[in-house]
């Protein structure tokens, strides 16, 4: 930490500056520069409160130097972490993942078939909300665990993993029961009892960067599942506010090159919600692996124009399974290949997709 | 709602959006225009889910006519809620409050010395943290339940009411037995689980704005509470995301006209956090009150060079009580007056400030 | 335009609003509905300011279902624009096209050098600023006019066409005797008397979009241009402002087949600007491209370590190659192909790229 | 300059740092650290380009120390500047300035009435737009020469010096014939051929802030000016872009105490583009001055519904004599006073406002 001081500031402030970090169990190191003095902070472990020095007399500004995060760095862990969500499906390495599925479990015809669809036209993982986090307490909240029994129902039947979203600590723990993959929503990328406990859970995360949450507050709410002794999180840029009405988010791709260097965390892209709107899911899907997302997570429906949420965002399965045609050469012209369909639970028959 | 077509939408587009809003049980009433056609939908509850229409062929537009919030509205309650944090202690009436006190509770004789000091220049309640969310893992997490303890004997000594933060349910039934208003951050205003549990516990709720949250989220955060039974609750602007690195938030003032002027809830302003450095406190405190705050809450410490938190953006005891003196003139320019401290508990002294 | 009553608005506030609508010269169009009224206004041509009606009383809201630009818009011409920059050069048809070069002109041989290397490696246009706008008045200003000579140098050395900047109306004029595309840069987005100029003079323009402009901003800066007869527009996304000190800006990729839904211009993508660093630059053009962009505009300098300007964001000659090589197979993945090198003036030789 | 090298960076990555910063002119100070080594640079003159450093190899991030900024720093001249619009006029001291008028002259009578209402209620100087810069350029653009012609008229007539808008090198010529202070709109606030232009007029200008411009960015815009020797700038806050469609502009009034503390510049606020609605003008232009504002520009017109530009945001003449009224008492609360109203010129009469 550098502590900058302003232009002529006086040789007491600049004392005062050196008493508080030794104070602080720190050691001071003054750096007198033509046009003003800087005092560095030297043995920083990242526990450093700089807060009460910012606002010392004569101080001008406070540059951090060393990162927040630690255990979720590229310092801390050179190599890739590689989550693993079912045999053969692993997030991180060289393999591209497309998880899909429809925006909330609605009945069990709906998560099935969407199922059956999603896995026939590539896609390695099922997604699907069984607690649906809405920002009008009036609108569909979910099934809740009737919704977790029909993913898992959907699982049997197409050996897809699963990801779902818990919204609490209670739920976390439903959740763990049957998902393969716990999602932590963007709304909830700084609970920090509900990271905790799914820190505990030991099962893989998928957390969402928050509406306003910069690169390094997505790493540091990582850190804290991280600092539970559990390593298997995923992260997932899915757009952030923005000004321009035009777009219900702004989807920030160049997140997924700035992760991939500060951190040996997988990073995936949710283009659904990163747009919001299905004409733009499919260029953007296509841009965020052309960026290097270890995968995409995309809502599909089997009837967009019935889903009792996100319709407008949800693909229609025809224009999945063109996606993933798209990908397949993008994922090789940059040397990767997508993830294969996991086989189907023993004694399932390939099933017809329309459902019954 | 209104569905706006394309410039040339065919007929069978437009039949199309007809049917869908009647499957949804609404009633749509088409109007062609001089340059396109435009499909009311009448009827809305409040409920209707516009994403399914909005990405229909030949569908430019849904534009929202009913505001999704019902309850904190002004239309469904044409006069101002106040609520009460102690007897004579009113929030949302024509006395402006003023709740002080250190970002953290970090010991009996800190929280002590802070309410006499805070009470004495004018402060009406005691803000401190006994459970604190933090951006990373590895800072001082709060006291905890200690933390409660010590709150409730700066209430006993000084008369002042307790507002303190809760993150989690489980901390949230803490909170209640000892706090007199429950406060919920920036970070977990979407936590729809932990606003639902406010809701139930029928205390005073302190809402405070999430850094990316539009005043329409904040006002549907708060109907979460209310749709609970709940309608005691002070909403509180304390800045929001900005691209200035010059500020650590972006105070958004205007937001206090806006709330009022759409809800009948009270709204205070937190200038600590609206800007994060002390220089910048009092100036912004002054503008919060002639802008219509209903109050404001200070970050004040008695020593902030010392402060284990937010030391920055803590003020001297003498500075707030300067501040108080400026609060003044202000609060009568508008019509208002300062909310009279209120009486010590039977049976204390008037205490010399200092603590021992 | 649709005019949203307030709930309970009286008889007389809704005939204020009728009337107003009438003195300005159009038709209205009362449509009372459950909650409340809404005063539809009928015929507007694009010239309604609706800035006298948002105030008048018992008025919620002013919605706007006219888009506010004309020409620019795929309702006045469906058919996609092509922009000619030289022959065989065309933007906004099937092939994508490569732009690059260095910040700034520096020298004669700098410049060309880099026009050899780039369209070695596949550039088929040329780019270089001669005046440029900086931040601080103190930072290199650019070459002025010798910078244009030497571009046209370069030009008759390679046969690229030039693209480069022009910050004033005088400017104008000398850039348009030299380069084949007058681009206008973010900061000068709205400077609608440089846009009336450049609309003028007659020539293709390249304009970025400015650092806080939403679509609809870039798309109205267009129509200045177009409503002086010059259809010759080609749009550039290239990062607008973020909350993020991760990013120098925020590449805001969505605005790509956002831009192309709502305008027949074509749009081409800056990852120089866009992202600001090197590392950065090579996967966000990949995304670009894979998103739908028309083309892509990327700084590329002989020796970066030396650049006068913006060398931290300048790809090394040799890794632009790589990026073209990883370019291809993208653009055939999504059935474009790259814009063929244009041929070399006649009398010129293949030069071996180092230059002397 | 400090530059940060990675965690384990290489002796010839740092010794090649060293050799940049050597070649660029200045010395290297390489400071060895318990986690990662720095390397300052010493005798930055503020003309460094960062830019080369940042991307080169081991760099983790490069610091600025010194501010890009030099004559409008508080460093660079401690008192503050008063810049004098007319005599009595001052902006800057302890004087509080209220700047009143249309947004856009329309008529003789419009805006000598208007000149007339806002003296009868205490503005000391005249606004009004003859060059107007709008969004759509089929919107009113202003009467243009005619406008200054009129607003000379209302000078004669009432004593109210002139600020008026210049959005080019022409006009800002014709505008220096008659105004006494041109004003930059935020739009141009990076126009730096115009910057530069009235920078060489000599007059008072006003330099409003850029809808994504901070701080910084405004004072840099303000060095283009007193670079060219004039230093009398007055700075005006006027809105942000924001993400919360609740408002028009996020009015950031911080920026008044952080401009104080960084600069030299008064700085006045502009609560009717800072806001957009005239419902919160009045408390947001009370915010301001409470902020410590150097003074207000405020748009009145006589009659609002008429107004051919920005009537949502126009106070009516009686309400902004009641504004007046609500300003004394907070402007004394914090130890300043209104500046007084010019004399009227000699030969005038006092006028029975109306007009006619």
């Amino acid at each position: 930490m550098l502590v900058v001081m302003r232009h002529g500031a006086a040789p007491s402030e600049i004392e005062r500056v050196v008493r508080t970090i030794e104070e602080m169990g720190y050691e001071a190191r003054p750096m007198p520069g033509a046009q003003r003095t800087a005092v560095g902070l030297v043995g920083n472990d990242g526990r450093v409160d700089a807060s009460r020095i910012e606002a010392l007399p004569g101080v001008a500004q406070v540059i951090h130097v060393t990162q927040p995060y630690k255990q979720v760095s590229r310092e801390w862990r050179p190599e890739d972490t590689i989550v693993t969500l079912a045999p053969g499906v692993r997030v991180g390495g060289p393999e591209v993942v497309i998880i899909a599925g429809p925006c909330s479990v609605e009945s069990e015809e709906q998560i099935v078939t969407a199922a059956h669809q999603v896995r026939a036209a590539g896609a390695v993982a099922l997604r699907g909300g069984a607690f649906k986090p809405r920002t009008s307490p009036y609108s569909f909240q979910g099934l809740g665990e009737r919704g977790l029994e029909l993913l898992a129902v959907a699982r049997a039947e197409t050996g897809l993993p699963i990801v779902t979203e818990a919204m609490d600590e209670a739920g976390a723990h439903l959740v763990a029961e049957v998902a393969d993959c716990i999602q932590i929503g963007a709304r909830n990328m700084q609970n920090y009892s509900l990271l905790r406990t799914v820190g505990r859970l030991g099962k893989p995360v998928l957390l969402k960067r928050g509406m306003a949450a910069t690169v390094s507050d997505l790493l540091l709410a990582a850190e804290y599942i991280l600092a539970e002794g559990n390593s298997q999180v995923i992260l997932c840029e899915r757009g952030v506010r923005s000004f321009d009405p035009a777009v219900r988010n702004m989807f920030d791709l160049t997140a997924i090159p700035i992760v991939h260097k500060l951190s040996h965390l997988p990073i995936i892209a949710d283009p659904s919600h990163g747009t919001g709107l299905r004409d733009q899911v499919t260029p953007m899907a296509r841009a965020a692996v052309a960026a290097g997302a270890d995968g995409i997570l995309v809502e599909v429906h089997p009837t967009p124009d019935r889903a009792l949420s996100d319709g407008a965002q949800s693909l229609y399965p025809g224009q999945f399974a063109e996606l993933v045609g798209e990908l397949r050469p993008i994922v090789s012209a940059i040397g990767r290949t997508l993830t294969p369909v996991p086989a189907r639970p023993a004694g399932t028959e390939p099933v017809a997709v329309g459902y019954g």
